[in-house]
């Protein structure tokens, strides 16, 4: 970042130090839930403050053609949820927009994900992004290519499993085994992934229309003890409707691995596939954004099950800014208000407004991880370029959580919720 | 620190790496405790080494008004005790001599506590300090605000729980649960804390008076299963006597909360308040230095029972130092010697010896958690200003855990324990 | 690094930043072992990707005499094996080659763990050097004395338990409990370790010979409960063949303290001794190098079982580059091609081959542990001086597990193993 920039006298070697931080809060003004199981705690989500993210990295060139990035997230450290490495790669730049790398990155896919987390309208990502990307951790150990021009870029990756999930034998959905980053489940043997997006409209740098679409094939894992019965591994996909604090997964599809291999009412997750198709448009400080993801399920027992989600928001600078295009990733970048804040001057910083709404849908077939929509408002304050104040305002519309087999999960149906969250932000 | 800040050419961005480390060890010379239980591995303190604390962090100012710092414990990450977050905010300096925080931060109370563990006289804090403070974890998330001028300065806050305790209903005294960063237990809803000191007398920064007061009210959570049974949070105090390798917590209240709600027996802690009483001598190398703390423990069961604890000591600079004031904490700084050591020289670095004496006692109504008190006697050695060594003789005079529930605690009641520590601290 | 180095203006602060970052894979080709027990998962080995070391470190200098260095490996910080401190010393300079350091650092045994894990020939140390030190923790808290010339170097330690190892008290064998870094196990009282190494023939850097002898000796901690059970401690040795993704211990002694102390066939180790000798040879592109390790374990229910191992490999730089000698710890140090590589242009960077053989026996009077033999082959690309791509192709000529307790490691009796892996390094 600004200040943190390191360059060897010969130019061969450069540096930087990255970081950010994100102090969250979370207050559950309606939590209107079904009372607990005798043996259960309350289910109800609980209001608190946390850090949500603490991240330090470094990133450089050598020799002008090959970079490295390495970047770890501290927080939650000290909870259940373990704190874990995100960017961890090679990568060689060729003489072209071309470039390989290797190493542990983003799964390149849906334009919300592709966009760090420093940059989000809302406080947290939609549910399907978050169900389908997040939770399942999008950072993996592989091998991608990229191709980047101002109009267009694309990549693709070959992928395993996250960082630490030292072998498919011991990962595990049980939370007490090889948890991923995010606390998501799911054992990856490998996947391959692709997104291309691009800008077919472009008067300028803050009148455009961006669209693009993602796919991904991913095999699954699920071992079995000599006898036949269920060991571990297998997939998850699990929701929470945008909170920050508490994450509960509010809804659960369970592990759709379960039972001896033998038996005939048990399943067996072997693959799913993921497809995505996403647009924007930024019209001066007005900016419109949507997205549709779908996962279908296949193995012993499925059908080709579908989940899907989607969602849309609509975003105005009060004070005349536009939303930033980060080329590179066809993405969101960094936005610098106009004027900084000043206590005692006329700078305001720059204010945006924004409205959603989001759908997620894990009901189908054989499958029963609930239904929720939910609209949701929020006000971000940048009094400089590195600083966010943000404030969300949740309203959920309808969570129906029948016939889920996790018992917190079904104590949400019918819930009713509101939540008011707040972020504070610094990154460098 | 020294030879790592950084800044941008505008003069908008600054940075500065952090780090310390205390590579301590423990020999115990007299460890004369009860035989275990049939099923109790022995109770006896171990002898031993180990990284006290690593610390690495980060910490700048963004267009002069705005500050941000970030620091992680590395150490014990290994063990079954955590690494964890300390510092992690963002802070805005008014023009005055107030400023505002976001983050998680240390709660503003109690001199000892307010010194950086750098800077500390002895290896560890004292009894009562590392009961009500550290042991619970001080470095809570909410937000604070200070004012400072060199006579006075006054800290308050408003916290809840420590990074990484996600949601209060996954807090758990349970040392598999959602422990703390020192391994302490409770379950903050939300608290306020503020702290107050200044120098009535101030005839130079080598000649004063410094005294100070703090309070804080402490929301604790409880959680009950469906059918009334306990299931997490409450509150646990616990102390041990100045070790720094193995920290049993040789007095230990156990879990103020306990059995099913509908349980004429049953207890649960609801909220605890803490007072606490200051000062120290600063007198050319000599120096005075005394606390009180007390806690008064509230809820279903309890009618404000009290557990309190006191220590003074004095301490000397052979080579003519004085402690050094940090005037925006009210606490001490960093010592610098007068000539830093020189093998082959005529420099000593600077040399200082203390003495002290710690009380606790956690015996009141139905509050059984022991009571100790020890002698103390310490000489470092500053070679120059950023490495100290330090050693510490402890002589414990009583400890009575009679009637203590948890039975590694009871193992110690009456136990002889003499120990020899040393510590080799580095920081920058 | 380069390109992160620091200096104070009056010269009394130096730091740095070093990193490094390992993006490996493994892929078994013959992967043919015995079917699981009921109640067990496969015996076989995974295929798959992962980060197999991140670390970052800061180091320095202050007031010219005094040094510091900090290191972390934040690998596998998700999974069942945790991250972890690696250095973090105190060291003193004398005006002579003379050092005196505190706190964590490296037992100074055998040339190959001597050499840092990114100048290694192969990816994975060999077996015996993983037995021996790299899987019970080989960084350990203590002090160390270190003499180096450029003809002959010595250091020798007294060292306890690894960091977060808090007490010998909570160190256990059961990898829920305080497991080492590597989750190797194993609980140090105390021991004295030394190496002495030196070049008794050495015409140039690039054309000499080199050998060494290492020593040391370790006490072992095991636990009883009041009623003799056995509780905790011990140390149990354990190896694979060579693996850096799936490193399964398929050669594997158990515990070698087990059952109630009063028990007639109860064991209880000790104490360890452990022998090295060591030579190498760089003769222009031309290089040899081998060990021998062996220890000897003694206890109750023992007499000196004899475990040990020994390699011998050879490597030849197609490029004409030779090996780099580390004249400060007696081992090898960073490549630098004659031509880096440039995509149009006519370098190529450093290329080497190297072929190998390591066996490993674990089987001796009472110890039932296994033995194994295998060769293995190299390819090296060095595109500059701070890249590494890797390539290693291993086949096991014999695994023998006939009697060892642990079921996965008797499940690879006899088994064929073939295994294709890939490394990509970064360090600065």
């Amino acid at each position: 970042g600004p200040g943190l920039h390191f360059e060897s006298a010969d130019g061969n070697f450069t540096a930087e130090v990255d970081g950010r931080l994100q102090a969250d809060s979370q207050y559950n003004i309606t939590n209107d839930v079904l009372p607990p199981a005798p043996n259960d705690r309350p289910y109800e989500l609980n209001s608190g403050a946390n850090i949500r993210r603490a991240r330090l990295g470094v990133e450089g060139t050598m020799f002008k053609k090959w970079d490295y990035k390495f970047e770890f997230d501290f927080s939650r450290g000290n909870g259940s949820v373990t704190s874990g490495i995100t960017d961890a790669f090679i990568r060689y730049n060729f003489d072209s927009p071309l470039s390989v790398k290797v190493g542990s990155f983003k799964e390149p896919f849906s334009l919300e994900e592709a966009t760090s987390n420093r940059f989000l309208t809302f406080i947290e990502r939609n549910m399907a992004v978050n169900t389908f990307l997040d939770n399942p951790n999008v950072y993996k150990t592989g091998i991608g290519v990229n191709y980047a021009v101002p109009r267009w870029q694309t990549g693709i990756s070959f992928q395993t499993e996250p960082v630490g999930s030292w072998s498919s034998a011991s990962t595990s959905v049980n939370p007490n085994g090889n948890n991923s980053r995010n606390n998501g489940s799911g054992d990856t043997s490998w996947e391959g992934v692709g997104r291309i997006s691009g800008r077919p409209w472009m008067e300028s740098e803050t009148k455009f229309w961006h669209v693009g679409a993602s796919a991904a094939y991913t095999r699954v894992n699920t071992q079995y003890e000599g006898d036949g019965d269920f060991a571990n591994g297998g997939m998850s996909f699990a929701s929470f409707p945008g909170a920050n604090v508490d994450r509960t997964n509010v809804l659960n599809t369970g592990n759709l691995s379960f039972g001896n291999k033998n038996d005939l009412n048990s399943r067996r997750v072997e693959s799913y596939t993921r497809w995505g198709a996403e647009t924007a448009l930024v019209y001066g400080p007005f900016s419109a954004q949507g997205e549709y993801l779908q996962t279908h399920v296949n193995g012993h027992g499925y059908s080709g099950e579908s989940l899907f989600g989607f969602y849309g928001y609509l975003s105005y600078f009060l004070t005349g800014e536009s939303r930033v295009y980060h080329v590179k990733n066809g993405a969101w970048n960094r936005i610098k208000p106009f004027q900084n804040f000043q206590l005692t001057g006329p700078g305001w910083g720059a204010w945006e407004i924004a409205a959603g709404y989001d759908y997620m849908n894990m009901n189908d077939g054989a499958i029963r991880g609930g239904k929720a929509n939910l609209i949701k408002f929020g006000l971000n304050w940048y009094p400089h370029s590195n600083i966010r104040v943000m404030t969300n305002y949740i309203h959920v519309l309808d969570i129906n959580t029948a016939g889920v087999a996790d018992r917190r999960s079904a104590g949400f149906n019918n819930a009713n919720l509101d939540m008011w969250l707040t972020r504070f932000q610094v990154d460098f």
